[in-house]
């Protein structure tokens, strides 16, 4: 039996409550079937050692607000009142000090309990930390949701080209501001294009964290401490983000040819997020929500991967995908 | 120690020799440190228990024609005369028979070894049965290679989406057939880039197997029993091949903002080859000598995936990467 505690019930958490019903037959038919024993939001919790159904968390929530009956104080206080094997962390990413998600995330680490994380901050702030952590105490840490959502770039880069050197990944990290630069070639000002995001959803109401390239920043830093195994934190990543991109630059990229893309770039010695001119028909130069990434590897040579970016259910199969990975190993 | 035979010394068995020399590192550190214990071509064969030298074998070849010293017979008296975990099956493809290499492999899983095999005949024409000897063996048999070159479609689907239900791939898997195509977007006849393709190497003398569709219906039936565990042979697939594309059809495709690509598509259902219209700027719309492949799945939607098809260090990165699958599993 794989327990699992789900940390977190927004849209994610939901989501991944969602699949999991849905794969209820795929995650009960091995001999490791899925049971989740406990879920927490900011606000409440729920504890079943027996296992608690999904849809029943999903309906509490979209009723109530809450994903459970019990005031919360603290999720470490979860996680100790509970035996489990797998923490799931999809609380709200803090990116200036990682907040109550790095906290559950220590917690479980530390106490040799395997963790999967979407939740970005921690990972952007402590990689390496964390990285002994797991190992020192024989536990892992996946996070294959926090880069690309359903792109599967980072077990890609992993498991399928581990034989391969890969020399550098450039990529379309942040479908909002995709979105954004898509519409502007048609010559939409920025601050237009912004408020349309915005009313599709695209967008937050505070869109700082995507358009200033601090989302795709924390991607980048993901992939060069796990692919290129550098020590580097968000503070290391060169960023420039779209907001000073005028309709002029980009009418005049398209007189060449050309669109701009938010690019986030990693390799053995460059870390940054900017700007880019790239060729119309490019791999990178694609438009919409979607995110993409070249890999340049050694022998493969350029290898590309796109998929959808973001999306409740789309980031529940990341975390999908990550766990069936820590089942595999346990078989 | 990993102990393997080389059947097949063409541009892919030295491409692999020359990998295999360049990641020894890699490949020496683990504590299942790679040897070649025999390789063999039509005419020849090499042996040594203690390890042959790739560099040694693809020097000989280029300097008599020939990977050994002694004449060979038949490849499975080598496969007899000499203890070892894997067959590397690259030996030239047989559509109607399956030729030699449906038998190197018969004759290995009969015996409890290893195949990986870039060999697509025996697999076009008899995957059930193969698959039932590996595992009546207990043996493996993997075929990464077979399917798109440097573009890792079959790892991708098992490992990263295997919490995925596949409804559906749709691909180039012909860079040949990709590279004409594309050529003719730009006015030039069927005839003329075809030339060009056999002068610039990517087109052989006799193009029939690429330009008749069947080199792509291989792959399609290949990624039917791999990946939707069908039953299907390649007779069952309809095949229509890119000799009868006009000039005149692409030309009308333009005015419509669309490309013609020869498309392979494997469901639960349909098993299909045939040139199709395709939106520009849709992943499918590709120009040029990659594969590109669109996989389209229950909870991560679609999810696109690209490189290069065909080359002798790519394909060999293909066969690299099985063979760590199988390190692994021996871990």
């Amino acid at each position: 039996m794989m327990r699992i505690i789900i940390a977190g019930f927004g849209t994610v958490g939901q989501g991944l409550a969602e699949t999991l019903h849905k794969k209820s037959n795929l995650l009960s038919s091995g001999h490791d079937p899925v049971r989740i024993v406990a879920a927490f939001d900011s606000k409440s919790f729920a504890i079943d050692t027996d296992g608690l159904d999904p849809m029943g968390l999903v309906t509490r929530k979209a009723n109530t607000g809450s994903v459970g009956t019990k005031k919360l104080i603290d999720g470490t206080d979860v996680l100790d009142s509970v035996e489990y094997d797998v923490l799931i962390e999809a609380s709200p990413t803090n990116i200036e000090t990682g907040g109550a998600g790095l906290r559950h995330i220590e917690h479980a680490l530390s106490r040799g309990k395997d963790v999967i994380t979407v939740n970005k901050g921690p990972l952007a702030l402590k990689f390496k930390e964390l990285s002994r952590l797991a190992e020192k105490n024989k536990s892992s840490i996946l996070y294959e949701g926090t880069v690309g959502g359903a792109m599967p770039i980072i077990n890609l880069c992993r498991e399928n080209l581990q034989g391969e050197r890969v020399r550098s990944i450039r990529g379309i990290f942040n479908g909002t501001c995709n979105f954004i630069l898509s519409r502007m070639d048609n010559g939409s000002p920025f601050e237009q294009t912004l408020k349309e995001a915005q009313q599709l959803g695209y967008a937050e109401t505070d869109p700082r964290y995507d358009i200033e390239g601090i989302d795709t920043a924390c991607k980048v830093v993901i992939l060069a401490n796990s692919i290129f195994k550098r020590n580097v934190k968000f503070s290391d990543v060169s960023i420039t983000g779209i907001t000073s991109v005028s309709t002029e630059a980009i009418a005049l990229a398209n007189d060449h040819d050309m669109v701009i893309r938010l690019i986030g770039e990693v390799s053995d010695t460059v870390l940054d997020v900017s700007p880019r001119l790239i060729p119309k028909g490019h791999p990178l130069s694609v438009s919409g929500t979607l995110n993409t990434a070249q890999i340049l590897t050694d022998l493969a040579g350029p290898i590309t991967i796109s998929g959808k970016g973001a999306g409740r259910i789309e980031t529940a199969s990341a975390i999908l995908s990550d766990l069936m990975t820590l089942m595999g190993r346990r078989r």
